[in-house]
């Protein structure tokens, strides 16, 4: 299976080389699949901010723990979860659906209450965290996007989120940097490429029951 | 890109044909996705239980808001995220990637150092949420892979964790049932396929700043 043999070839690319920049053809093909990926109830709680301006990448490089991924890397996108998730986000939804599907609101908006009600049920805590798995669904399909295109990347927890939201302004719009994502492609000098792929065995992970 | 158009042609099957098996061979591919999958510093924080027995099946039916691909589903699969990540876990991915690499573990030692020191930045909470997020980067992939071998999956996260934590002795194991995925083939019948995909337009969920 494809999918089997791009995971084993990409590593979580830790120098890139900044000549090299991947299409745009490209990046929108792993737009796609973030936008095509699954989330809970459909409803994709979550932006992604894809940081062009040359200096603000510098700025945000002593937020990221000084890794040259952030400066380096032909594109640089901070996925961000929904602080919360409204009636209005499932209101949204459901108008969504009805342009989508062509049927009448008041046949889909029973769904709309059930997801309401389930919401309403999260702590704003988990809802936060709840938002931020979703998230993390879109991630795993950006990477294993550039897995098959062959473009290398580096899904990155190691920034300080405050300090994004805060230079970013990203509470004020209901937004939380999640996780970083660099894409390009690896420089000749990343040790990491060189490295066997160290996973944990199948009946560790797996158990029948 | 094949990517795009498998995630065009998946959905989150609401009906399974009971009577449609996924071959062992298919169920190792997405087996090897899941352990491919990436993870914050390679902890691989996460395991997944296979539901082989039948009754047992029947039994987190209702623990399972009365869903019935927890039956009907060729493949039930509950990923559990690990409630905390310790010292000895980082000590084993060391030796771990000692023995793959063959290198010596004085020389990897200091990462380990330097993950343990960061992991204790965590609040329990934080760390509950945190290996979450790792397991659905895992979720994600055996969608994709599901996706790529046209075989149809449900990821779910309708359910009583603390009732499916109790049923399966989780807490103990210092597991947490954190989502659950069915997989199989469609049912004719499952309206759900029928459906146009409901996505946010790209622009919604994408920004350049």
């Amino acid at each position: 299976m494809q999918l089997i043999d791009k995971l084993k070839w990409r590593y979580a690319t830790k120098k890139f080389d900044a000549s090299k920049k991947v299409s745009q053809q490209n990046i929108n093909l792993i737009k796609e699949a973030v936008q095509l990926s699954a989330s809970s109830y459909g409803l994709q709680p979550f932006k992604v901010l894809e940081i062009t301006n040359p200096t603000l990448r510098e700025e945000l490089k002593p937020l990221s723990w000084d890794q040259t991924q952030i400066t380096d890397a032909s594109h640089l996108f901070v996925f961000c979860n929904h602080i919360e998730v409204s009636d209005k986000d499932v209101d949204d939804l459901i108008q969504l659906k009805s342009d989508i599907n062509q049927v009448a609101i008041d046949k889909i908006s029973g769904y709309g209450d059930f997801v309401k009600t389930k919401l309403k049920e999260k702590t704003a805590v988990e809802m936060f965290h709840w938002t931020a798995k979703q998230t993390y669904i879109a991630l795993s399909s950006a990477i294993n996007a550039c897995a098959e295109l062959k473009i290398d990347c580096s899904p990155m927890e190691g920034f300080e989120p405050d300090a994004y939201n805060k230079k970013l302004g990203l509470k004020e719009k209901g937004l939380n940097a999640c996780v970083l994502f660099a894409v390009g492609y690896r420089h000749d000098a990343d040790m990491a490429q060189n490295s066997k792929k160290v996973r944990k065995p199948m009946d560790t992970i797996f158990e029948e029951i």
